[in-house]
């Protein structure tokens, strides 16, 4: 990363780019505005809305706009006829309910602030590259993440299909149907897009997290998407008794034991960090039994959620070996059992190597930060990364947190994540 | 304690005094048994029903029975007018609801067998000794403990007597009323019995804890009584964020602050046991937000009761500060805070040291364990103890605990504990 070729940007008009930044983002709150916040539903009006600006300035710069069968948004160059593997600039249209403008909305017009300058340019690019707004990203809907990217991969289930959305009971299918998705082909597992349509996938996204706010980085290269290994519910069963007539010798105290398991955990997790290893872990749900729990009760039972989460699927398993022994520890000096449900596993995505490299190459390039995070949220990147997509994603900084109207985005940190964007595609992969 | 000089027992039929006991356990049972278990409710007919059939079988065998301003029933040998102070034998005649038949009621019918042998070997004694049948020892009816108790020494408040029986809203000055309590009187906070009533307090009682049986102690001698410093509320604030996106650094974790705190009270605890300091902690409540919760959310916030109980007040103080210390010291490493709702604290109790020393000795030479243990659970003793009445307290060995049908004291180890009440009170405090 010594002695950078500093890059000259492209010619565009950058104030003409900041200002159609502005104008996209405002149209974009103002058709989904749901106070406080904005809703842009997946597979229904806020969605669609979010496409239609894209499809309507994309057209008037002459940018050639198509559906695919999943009723996903596709933006090419008028020149590029789709048969050729594309770099792929992907984002999804749709957002939580009362959510954030940014949440999906900034990669899809970085996407098509990119598509617009190659467009105007009329440069001869290695590849071609297009711009892919998805649907049905958000689980806030079905209970079910990444609709729209999983479907192009033909990894929808009719289980899938019949969700019904919280609230109506109207199901994913009608929902899609309505929408125009190819659902019969969604059913049978088919691939919505050909084989070989994409080449890589490139994903912007503010970081929803507050790594890069902490560390003052603009923009950052993400390494990978954090899978995890969940119980939803553990028990740790002792014995109740009265708090003033049983000595500690005799106390078999649940909150005892817990404490001292989560303790272990919290000594193992910052071993690991000081070794290089990407872990976080979480006991969100923690609770005594509130028909049995006294203060002059010894707790007799406590349950609590467990997660761990990583980049690596080596990490989780180690992790999660390590947390089942220290429950064994524990149960054998405090006297408690453990009992677990069922053990649910997300799978970890790798960013490809080559793409952070060239990712990061080309930040240092620009004079941008250089540093690579992962990410603890999922993204529809991970899909294309598991699917065997070589993948990258840049984030944006970001303020607040995400899944809630007060994100807060800079324009100029979104204006540099788009300059990273346009330069990595205009390249492409192995390009100069 | 070496070299005892073996007691005689007196030349009481000891077959026709476990008869009579078996009978009056059974009779007891019969008259409050409410399924499952009994039901000895204060001031209603439950606990009417004990104390007639102690009545009954006291007048039985020529002992004289007096009701004081309190309604609670006083045993007397025929000769004694209640002139001069006496050995009070005391015991409760009340139960938690669908209780077990020991607690209150082994104290009731050792203190009758001992009058009744008093009785019939018309022995000179250094001092009269008395059987004080009390009502109201239970809080669970009016969520207040030690009525009858407290009524003696003045120590119940008009607030007290406005207080309601949970269920029905009765009043307990009515209810205390309707059995031929003085309420005038205690509401105006003259003590009930007269002064020198009592020279010495000594009451027996089931074992309410584990401690007995697992150190095979059929009887033991107690030392004090457990006081307690308790929070019903603490709160601990981090911050909630997203269990993906939050590194371990940027975190405010309320459960892994909590297990923090936990561990170090563990950590203190464990020291000062080994230092022989009497000491007892729990958390009997703990709680993440219901409505906050997920298993994808660091919690933010969490709430947990705090209890900590000694016989010292100075053990309990000095615990409090620490406890205080300690979540000050987890507030600064883990970037939380803690909220506490009022402190309450309740008073510990030490028996007589020369009551203690007499209980034991007359152990020894009876050929039973000298054990001392703290009382976890409150007991009418505490308030005779910090009312300067020089007090003890017998332990029965009980199996399963107390306030559930399932008590379980063997009647051999009962009348042991009979044989050790009966040798101190014919003796008396300093008799030889």
């Amino acid at each position: 990363m010594n002695a950078p070729t500093p890059i000259r940007l492209s010619a565009v008009d950058q104030d003409k780019e900041r200002e159609l930044a502005q104008t996209l983002f405002a149209e974009l709150r103002a058709r989904s505005t749901d106070d406080p916040g904005i809703t842009r539903e997946c597979f229904a009006a806020g969605e669609n809305a979010a496409l239609e600006v894209l499809r309507d300035t994309a057209e008037k710069h002459g940018l050639k706009c198509s559906l695919d069968h999943g009723a996903n948004l596709i933006v090419a160059r008028s020149d590029d006829d789709l048969s050729k593997p594309a770099i792929i600039l992907g984002s999804h249209a749709d957002s939580v309910p009362h959510g954030g403008n940014f949440d999906g909305g900034a990669g899809l017009i970085a996407g098509l602030l990119c598509m617009i300058r190659l467009q105007e340019e009329r440069r001869q690019l290695n590849a071609p590259v297009r711009l892919l707004a998805m649907r049905g990203e958000e689980s806030a809907y079905y209970g079910r993440a990444n609709i729209g990217s999983r479907a192009l991969f033909g990894l929808l289930t009719s289980n899938d299909l019949n969700a019904k959305r919280q609230g109506t009971g109207r199901s994913l299918r009608e929902a899609m149907s309505s929408v125009g998705a190819d659902v019969a082909a969604i059913e049978q597992g088919a691939p919505l897009l050909p084989l070989g349509f994409a080449a890589a996938y490139l994903e912007l996204h503010i970081e929803q997290g507050p790594v890069m706010i902490a560390r003052e980085l603009p923009t950052a290269v993400v390494t990978g998407i954090r899978g995890n290994l969940r119980h939803r519910r553990v028990v740790c069963r002792g014995e109740a008794g009265h708090s003033g007539t049983v000595p500690r010798w005799l106390r078999r105290d649940a909150v005892f034991a817990v404490a001292d398991l989560i303790m272990r955990l919290d000594e193992h997790w910052n071993r690991l960090l000081e070794r290089g290893i990407d872990l976080v872990v979480t006991s969100g749900i923690y609770q005594t039994d509130p028909s049995q729990q006294a203060i002059s009760r010894i707790p007799g039972e406590l349950y609590f959620s467990f997660e761990v989460r990583s980049q690596s699927f080596e990490t989780l398993e180690g992790f999660y070996e390590l947390f089942r022994s220290e429950c064994r520890a524990v149960s054998d000096l405090r006297k408690v059992s453990f009992e677990f449900d069922e053990r649910v596993y997300t799978e970890p995505a790798r960013m490809n190597e080559t793409i952070i490299q060239r990712l990061t190459a080309t930040s240092n390039q620009l004079g941008y930060p250089t540093e690579i995070i992962p990410s603890g949220a999922g993204h529809d990147a991970a899909v294309f990364a598991n699917a065997g997509i070589p993948s990258g994603m840049i984030f944006i900084r970001n303020r607040n947190g995400s899944h809630n109207p007060e994100e807060d985005m800079a324009l100029d940190d979104f204006l540099k994540g788009v300059n990273l964007m346009y330069e990595f595609a205009r390249r492409g992969v192995q390009g100069s």
